[in-house]
C-alpha cells in the first residue's frame, strides 16, 4: 500500500467552480436545463474541451457529439482506462448529476499533467452527451455509440417540435450515417470507471463521502390497470362495491410491505397513480398505477416482480376487478467488474476512508460500456440524496474526497491480467 | 286497508315515453345536459306545463324558475300535498335521475283528473330548477327558492363563462330582486314527497321494484394532503423512505375496512387522490385525496369522522409524513318523517310489494323542503345502480310500479294530526 501524500493543491475547489461555469449553460437562466443537440450542448461540449485541453489533452467531439480528450500513457497510442460520465441534464435539474464526473476527471488528469506524470497506460477523459434522453425520450445514446450498441431505428425518434434525431444531428452538423465512427473496440478499453454523485440517501446516513458500487441494478417498469365499477359514494352499500381505488390502496400497501424486507437491495415504488372517474363524490370505477421495482441481482428482482404480479392477481380476483398489467421496460443488472471494483475500494482505503459497498439503484453510462469494457463506479455523497432537483448538492470536502479517490485510482490503476 | 284496484289505463307508457321526449332537450344532440336559467330550461319547463295543463292543473313559472302545478282539492284554496323531483341534469346525464318523479306525479294527477277525482286536500306538483347545480357549483337553488332559504350571496356564483347567476336570471327573464316570490308557507304544505330513482344498487339487488327511504344521509367531506419526501425510485432504500403515496394508501385501506363493517349505514370513499411528482421512477413526496363519509345518523357519522382522522394521523405520524386534514363539505342528516313514510310503507304494501326501507346516499331537493314541510321519499329501482350516466336506465314495469304506489300514497293521503 503506498503511504498517503497530502494533495499539492486542492482539486475540489476547482471541479465546484467549473461545476458552476458549466450549471450556467442552460437553455433558459432560471433553471439548468442542457439536452442533446442543441445550442447548449454544444456550448458545454466547447468549455469541456477547452478544460481538457488546459490539463494537457487533445479533445474532440465524437460522433454523436460526445467530448473525448485523451491524456496519452508513457509512450503513444496505449490502451486507456476511460473515466466518463455525461453532461446533458434532465429539464431543470440540478449541477451535479453527470458532470461532476466528468470535470472530476479532468481535474485528476490536470494534477497528473502538472506534475508531468504519464502511466503506464492512456487516459481518456469522455464526456457523454446524453444519458439522461430527455430531448428524444431515448436514454444512453451517447454511450451506446461508443459502445458500438446504437440502435439505427432511434434516429427517427422525435422531440416535442417533431425534429427527429437524425435532423437534430444534421442541424448540429454531424453525420447521422456516420454514427458508427463513435464507436470503440474493446482491445482499446483496459476498463470504464464513472465517479458519479449517489442520487439516494444512504452515503449521507452513513456520514460517508464516497462509496464502492457493487452493479448498477436491473429494473422492471410495469404499467397496472384496475376496472371496478364507478358509482356514487352516498347509494352503493360497502359490500357491493367493487372500488379500483381501494384495489389498488392494498397492491400499493402490499408492494410495500413486500419489498421492505429489503433483501438483496429490493425497492419498489409506485411513482404514478390516476383514478378514475376522479370525482369526490364517485366510487372510482377505474385506476392505473405504475411499479418500478429494483435489485442488483436479476434472478431476485424476477422473483420478486412474479410474486408481486401473483398479489395484485389475487386483490384483483378477491375484488371482482378486471386486471391488465404490463411489463414496460426491462434492463438487466449491470455488475461491477470484480478486479475494478477492488481496486477502487484500494483507492478509498488508501484516501482514508471506509470502504462501503452500495448498488446503484440509478442508471449510469456503464450499462452501455459494459459491452466493451469492465466497469466501476466510485459514489460521491450527495445531500439529503436529493437529485434531478435544483436542491441537488454536494459538499465540497466530498467533492474534494471523490476525486482524490478517483485520483489515487488512476495513479495506482493496474490492468486486469 | 283499501282493497288493490287493478289500474285502468298503464301509467308507465305515458311516463315513459315523456321521459325520453324531456331527454331530447338538451344542450347537444348526442348526450343529455339541461342546466339551469338556459333554452333548454325553457323548453322544458314549457314542455311540462303544458303536461301539466293536459292533467288539469294550472302551471307556471316560479320566481327561480321552478314549474308550479296545481290541482286544486274539493274546494279551491286548500293546503297542498306537495309531489316534487328537479327537471335540471348533470353533463352527459342519464334520462331518469329527476324528471321521473317530475313527470310520474303529473301522471298521477292526470289519472285523477281522468276520473273526476278531486280530495280533500290541494296537489301540486313542483319542477325543480336547479338541484345538480352544474351550471353555478351550487346545488338545490330551485328548492331552496321554494323553501325560502335561498341564500342571496349565490346569485354572485358564476359559471364558466363568468357569467352571474343574477345576469343569467335577467337574461332568461326573472327578477333577481323577487326570489322570495318563490317561497311558500309551512302553513301551505301537508308534506313533501318525492319519487326519485335510487341511484345505488340495493334494490335492484333485492329484486324490489320499489324502496321506502328512511333519510337523506348526511355528508362529511375531507380534504387531506400528506407530505413526504420525493425521491429516486431505484436510490432510496425502503427503510429511508417517507412515501406520501404508500401513506395514502394505507389510509385508503383503512377507510374502507373501518366502514366496511357498514354500522348504521356507514360509507366511506376516496374518489380523489393526486400523487406528485406522479413519474414512475420518483417515490412520491405529496400525496392528496378526498374522504367522503355518509351515514343516516349524524351523531354515528361525526363519531365514525373522527375515528378515521385519528387513524389517518396514527398513519402519518408513523410514517414521518406532515399531515392536514380539512372538512370541506358538511350536510345534516334529513330524517323522514314518520308519519309521512309510514303512508309511503303503507302504499307500498298497498300495491302488493314488500315494504323495503333503505337510507338515500344521494342528496334531494328533500334536503332544502325539510325547512318548511315533513318530508318523505320513494325509491325505484335503476338498472345496475348506474346514474349520473347515459346507461342510466329503469325497467318499464317498475315504473308503472313506482307511480301506482305514488298514487296509492296520493289517494289514501291523510294529513299530519
Amino acid at each position: 500500500m503506498e503511504a498517503k501524500v497530502a494533495p499539492i493543491v486542492s482539486l475540489g475547489a476547482e471541479i465546484v467552480e467549473r461545476i458552476h461555469r458549466l450549471a450556467a449553460i442552460s437553455e433558459t437562466a432560471d433553471v439548468i436545463t442542457r439536452v442533446f443537440l442543441t445550442a447548449e450542448h454544444r456550448a458545454a461540449a466547447e468549455l469541456l474541451m477547452g478544460w481538457m485541453r488546459d490539463a494537457g489533452m487533445t479533445a474532440q467531439l465524437d460522433a454523436i457529439g460526445n467530448v473525448c480528450g485523451r491524456y496519452e500513457g508513457d509512450r503513444p497510442g496505449l490502451p486507456c482506462l476511460m473515466i466518463g460520465s455525461h453532461f446533458d441534464t434532465v429539464r431543470d435539474a440540478g449541477r451535479w448529476d453527470g458532470p461532476l464526473g466528468v470535470i472530476a476527471a479532468i481535474a485528476c488528469v490536470g494534477d497528473l499533467n502538472r506534475r508531468g506524470k504519464r502511466l503506464p497506460f492512456a487516459l481518456e477523459v469522455t464526456g457523454f452527451a446524453d444519458e439522461e434522453g430527455v430531448r428524444f425520450a431515448s436514454t444512453l445514446l451517447g454511450s451506446r455509440a461508443v459502445a458500438g450498441t446504437f440502435n439505427e431505428s432511434a434516429l427517427g425518434s422525435k422531440d416535442r417540435a417533431g425534429l427527429t434525431i437524425r435532423e437534430a444531428m444534421v442541424a448540429f452538423g454531424l453525420d447521422p450515417e456516420h454514427i458508427g465512427a463513435a464507436a470503440r473496440a474493446r482491445s482499446e478499453l483496459l476498463g470504464y470507471v464513472e465517479l458519479h454523485i449517489e442520487q439516494g440517501p444512504v452515503l449521507e446516513a452513513k456520514q460517508l463521502p464516497v462509496g464502492v458500487v457493487t452493479a448498477i441494478a436491473g429494473a422492471t417498469r410495469l404499467a397496472v390497470e384496475l376496472r371496478g365499477m364507478a358509482g356514487h359514494a352516498g347509494t352503493v352499500p360497502m359490500a357491493l362495491r367493487r372500488d379500483a381505488l381501494a384495489g389498488a390502496a392494498e397492491c400499493i400497501v402490499a408492494i410495500e410491505e413486500f419489498c421492505a424486507s429489503d433483501r438483496d437491495g429490493l425497492v419498489g415504488t409506485v411513482g404514478y397513480i390516476n383514478a378514475m372517474p376522479g370525482a369526490t363524490n364517485v366510487i372510482p370505477g377505474m385506476v392505473s398505477f405504475t411499479i418500478d421495482m429494483r435489485s442488483p441481482r436479476d434472478s431476485f428482482r424476477k422473483l420478486a416482480v412474479a410474486d408481486v404480479v401473483r398479489q395484485i392477481e389475487e386483490i384483483a380476483r378477491r375484488r371482482h376487478l378486471a386486471l391488465e398489467i404490463n411489463v414496460t421496460h426491462e434492463n438487466r443488472t449491470v455488475p461491477c467488474a470484480a478486479w475494478l471494483q477492488q481496486q477502487v475500494a484500494e483507492a478509498v482505503k488508501d484516501e482514508g476512508y471506509p470502504v462501503f459497498e452500495l448498488p446503484s439503484g440509478a442508471g449510469h453510462d456503464g450499462m452501455a460500456m459494459i459491452d466493451i469494457a469492465d466497469v466501476a463506479m466510485l459514489f460521491v455523497c450527495c445531500r439529503g440524496g436529493i437529485s434531478h432537483h435544483p436542491a441537488e448538492h454536494v459538499e465540497p470536502a466530498d467533492v474534494e474526497a471523490g476525486a482524490r479517490v478517483l485520483l489515487r485510482l488512476i495513479e495506482n490503476f493496474r490492468a486486469n491480467a
